[in-house]
């Protein structure tokens, strides 16, 4: 990375993740790799206590080190920074859920929004959460859950990246949500992130809905959308035969890839196979990320949780909350 | 191939595609390999002359042979065997659509048909016609197109094999349509013809419609319909999340995955991106293969034509009707 790049590395909060889960071991390891720092200047949002075990567990020689918000992070390779509020003093057992993992869950996700929001952090990442333990604690509704018009999840894997009109929404209800309002708004969105983020000219192309992009919703809805978005200096083409528009996306025909429904995005990322999944929740006031997995309990504290995904996750966040747009590297 | 296998080759028919296609092209290059005749003892059914042509432009060094349909084929890699009607007597220009073309197209479909439904062909393969040819001659009605409970693509690439429930149906039908009876059904048709294939104990699974599979249609319909072919005896699990089920596919976990949907299992196959994709079509009385790449007017002639598919289709085909499940090298 040259210097005028390090000059904008940026301080990124990571909350560990739920304390009986995978994720202290994963952010371990990613930063053990010396390549977050490369990026931005970490700090964790958790318990020092359940960080020193997971060190412990993987077998990585670092210092846990826990500051106040006002402090300046030590930017140390060597040294884990941790904000730690003390909502988790001793670590609970691993590899189940527990409302008192679910508590300290809550908090830390309190604790990273409002250090986000105050400028304490530029961006922030959430580690595997364990939605179990957060249901136990009744904090379920901590987890943001994508809403049409609102919210967008972003599945990035290697070179392709698709963000989601719909989430988790019965495929009969997507038919009837589809507007050609919601495909402009999300476009205006994911053009003006992808700016920000540091990709000045981004090009992104609409998934249709049928088979061959030909049917009622891409003439009525999306077809009115995206002509409203070029209208608006927008570079989106679309709709687009859903069944070719992952793999052009693979081959860097687009930097990103508007699908129409949960399962378009998510059966080609995850078919295609690549390590590195990270995800975007882009809809926060902020750059907020996390990971493609969860808390994997059966191998948690065994020291083999792959630390790909949440390292992807740790230097796209610094990356883009710089400006300096999606990580080489990827 | 061992003798045992070698002594249960059976003739399989192959319609040499639009004649200004890629077709006669990337089957005299997929012949030249001698792969074909370990699998099958092919005959073409189509124009001597714009086979000698693709043997021109592709410098594969064989022998055309004209052959009656009541003849014994010669079963020499050296010769390729074609059943010439006289549809065609001079090939026509390469790259454009055509009513000659279309009638000519329509002609061999026939001839293919009647052949493989009299037994002199165990099995056919339709090389790549032209839609636009064949709408030109007005015979666009010979292109089976898949029918809900009568007809099934089936997509082939690699490990991960797929059959749709629906093909170019709106998203918005599908959900109407989707049934226990229509599931059961099709579960029933894809175990038989597994197991006339050569594939003892059929290891199927079922996507859900809806994401992580959890929705109205998958209460109501998939898993009543899976549940009333696994009291039949049929080995199948589902319904499975639809973003997670094609990839345990490719891991060789099912023989086959049922699809809801034609963009849920195309976007599965065309993103991962195996190059030897090939095609069944489930329905006539017989087995029906095809390859999943069309004419390609723009490189034809040029003796460029990637005959991987090809090849699959007619290894696969013949093993296939053979009995001897999918071939290895798959």
């Amino acid at each position: 990375m040259n210097t005028e790049a390090q000059a904008q590395r940026l301080v990124v909060g990571t909350m560990i993740g739920d304390p009986g889960g995978i994720g202290p071991e994963v952010i371990a390891k990613a930063l053990a790799t010396g390549r977050v720092h490369e990026y931005s200047i970490p700090v964790l949002v958790g318990s020092a206590a359940v960080m020193e075990r997971a060190l412990e567990m993987t077998g990585v020689k670092a210092k846990v080190r826990t500051m106040r918000p006002d402090e300046l992070p030590s930017d140390d390779p060597g040294v884990i920074d941790i904000i730690d509020s003390g909502a988790l003093k001793e670590p609970l057992p691993l590899g189940e859920d527990s409302a008192r993992s679910g508590e300290a869950s809550a908090i830390w996700l309190d604790e990273l929004d409002t250090l986000t929001r105050n400028g304490t952090f530029a961006a922030s990442i959430m580690g595997p959460i364990s939605t179990g333990s957060l249901k136990l604690a009744g904090q379920l509704h901590k987890v943001i859950s994508p809403v049409p018009g609102e919210s967008y999840l972003v599945l990035i894997t290697g070179p392709l990246r698709v963000i989601h009109l719909t989430d988790h929404m019965p495929l009969r209800q997507v038919c009837d949500v589809i507007s050609a309002d919601l495909i402009h708004h999300t476009l205006i969105e994911i053009d003006g992130a992808m700016k920000r983020w540091g990709i000045p000219n981004p090009r992104i192309v609409v998934a249709g809905l049928n088979p061959h992009a030909t049917g009622d919703e891409e003439r009525e809805a999306i077809a009115p959308g995206v002509a409203r978005a070029r209208e608006g200096g927008i570079d989106v083409e679309g709709p687009s035969s859903p069944d070719s528009v992952f793999r052009q996306g693979i081959e860097g025909r687009y930097d990103m890839v508007l699908a129409m429904y949960h399962d378009q995005g998510h059966i080609a990322v995850k078919t295609w196979g690549f390590s590195g999944n990270c995800v975007i929740i882009l809809g926060p006031p902020y750059l907020h990320m996390s990971v493609a997995h969860g808390t994997a309990y059966d191998i948690v504290g065994k020291g083999v949780a792959d630390p790909t995904m949440m390292l992807s996750a740790m230097c796209t966040c610094g990356s883009l909350a710089a400006g300096n747009g999606f990580p080489r590297e990827q």
